[in-house]
């Protein structure tokens, strides 16, 4: 869906392009959002030489008549199943110098100046993991965007959460951890299939179960895959569960808690909570990460991810 | 596949009725094995109604003309969804009575007289979690028919991981890890898809991986699911990883080491290394504990599965 009508006062455009989907906006000279674009064809469903016309498809019709539009890219677009692969920067990374890792794919048109900005990765040492993240890092970039020279924790919530350390606006390490395709993959495909609903942490029930599994996992992260299997043993032995939807309501709360409860038993035991935890994404997902960080004696605050990403490119562009 | 002829010795006969497989053993008055025939009718397979036609086809022709055969069975066939349910025995339960809780589901013929023998189940308490099990109790109860009264902590490698305290015979408490299932989840169905292999613990690398996944994961259990996540990107950024197919199998016995090493470190933690731990199942899968067992400091013994099973059934056939 675009808006139909070429913007005399577009100076620049932002994409976030994912591996699901891809989101455009138009901006002006002063970096406010005049038009807004979006489509489901994300990196899993293009072939390289099919970014273009997906982007001109979008945004085309913003375009002036003449004269050439930057496009600041981040995310799968920039992987190298992607459009063009933007190469990694490893950290430490200042998030302001993002740009400095963009590449140009070559354009069979003359409107657009595209960058696609890179990820960020991490080798091994006595104290780091392999590990790597792709349009994240402009998430971050927001960030530092809203708060320069930001130090502390952020979090990103996600299928991949991620969990970086940044001093002075520069990711210095980072860590991510599988939880939520773990759940998805537990929840849907495991023997737990049969058990698990849909959560609601509105519901008391629900919310009683996620902060209990929440502390039991982050005290005994050595129990979880045996606690995952007792979530199937309590469906079939446990009189005191609720019936009907509630039942797979409260158990999928409790499946949600212990995965979390491990992600943040890695994260956070060697932390000190005295300083609250940057969450960034979006409301829901950061509202439950939030419970479950108050749960362990952590505060936390939150900056809305779409926020977060178009703060992320337009420091990128006013880098480039 | 079944052995074409009327079997004069038959006395009874002994059967494992899984999920995915059946398999049935005919036995003289010694209770030596005299026939045996398998099929891929599993409990996923069958109706309740078509469990009685599935087994005569199997055995049938073992049958002598006059006079009732006992079938003793353990597995999945006496499961909610399989022929006939028989109720779990809650811990404590000796395992020489596992007979006590066998059901006979009403039969159309008159050739057999069908005895299915129930699981174990847990309640929750202060040290203990809802759990159950069904098959490996008449595996356990192999492991005290070759070894009476045997008290120490018992292994069964799988899909679903069980370890069961015995004391004196019975079974105390047990607990079960969802190891195999994350494995395979993992391996087939993640975003690790694409780097995992399959690994051969006969290869020196592969095993060193194996071995050292096991020991970190062991003692960090709270980093499970960022290492999981490591794999994926050591596949993408650690150029001493080997090339070809080596690189998927190294990558698949660190999954192997991190997910065993997790039950490990549930499993074992509070348990002193003084005695061995019986490990009852396969070879391969035993051998692949030991190695684990091992690295951590614990030692092993192996009971065979199919060994155990069949003892297991002997023991309730004296008891019926």
């Amino acid at each position: 869906m675009s808006t139909n009508k070429a913007l005399n006062s577009l100076v620049w455009i932002a994409v976030d392009w994912g591996s699901s989907n891809l989101r455009a906006w138009g901006l002006d000279k002063d970096d406010q959002v005049i038009s807004q674009a979006s489509s489901d064809k994300g990196m899993l469903s293009l072939k390289a030489n099919e970014y273009e016309a997906e982007l001109l498809r979008l945004v085309g019709n913003w375009l002036p008549a003449t004269g050439q539009i930057d496009v600041v890219v981040c995310g799968m677009a920039g992987a190298r199943q992607g459009w063009l692969e933007a190469a990694y920067l490893p950290v430490p990374t200042r998030l302001d110098q993002l740009s400095l890792g963009a590449v140009t794919p070559m354009l069979t048109g003359s409107q657009l100046r595209v960058y696609l900005l890179p990820g960020l990765s991490q080798t091994r040492s006595a104290t780091t993991n392999f590990d790597v993240m792709r349009g994240e890092e402009t998430q971050l970039a927001g960030l530092v965007a809203e708060t320069p020279g930001f130090s502390g924790l952020a979090c990103l919530p996600g299928t991949h959460a991620k969990w970086a350390t940044l001093e002075a606006g520069a990711v210095t390490q980072f860590t991510t951890y599988l939880t939520g395709e773990l759940y998805q993959l537990l929840a849907r495909q495991s023997v737990l299939q049969h058990s698990i609903g849909n959560d609601d942490l509105n519901d008391a029930v629900c919310l009683d179960a996620f902060t209990a599994a929440v502390k039991e996992s982050y005290e005994a992260p050595e129990a979880f895959s045996s606690r995952l299997f007792g979530l199937r043993a309590q469906d079939l032995l446990d009189s005191q569960l609720p019936a009907g939807k509630m039942r797979g309501a409260t158990l999928a709360a409790r499946l949600s808690g212990l995965a979390i409860g491990l992600e943040l038993s890695g994260a956070c035991r060697q932390r000190s909570n005295d300083e609250p935890i940057m969450l960034i994404g979006g409301q829901a997902l950061c509202h439950r990460y939030t419970v479950a960080l108050n749960t362990i004696g952590y505060q936390a605050q939150h900056l809305e991810g779409d926020k977060a990403v178009l703060a992320g490119l337009r420091l990128a562009h006013h880098a480039l």
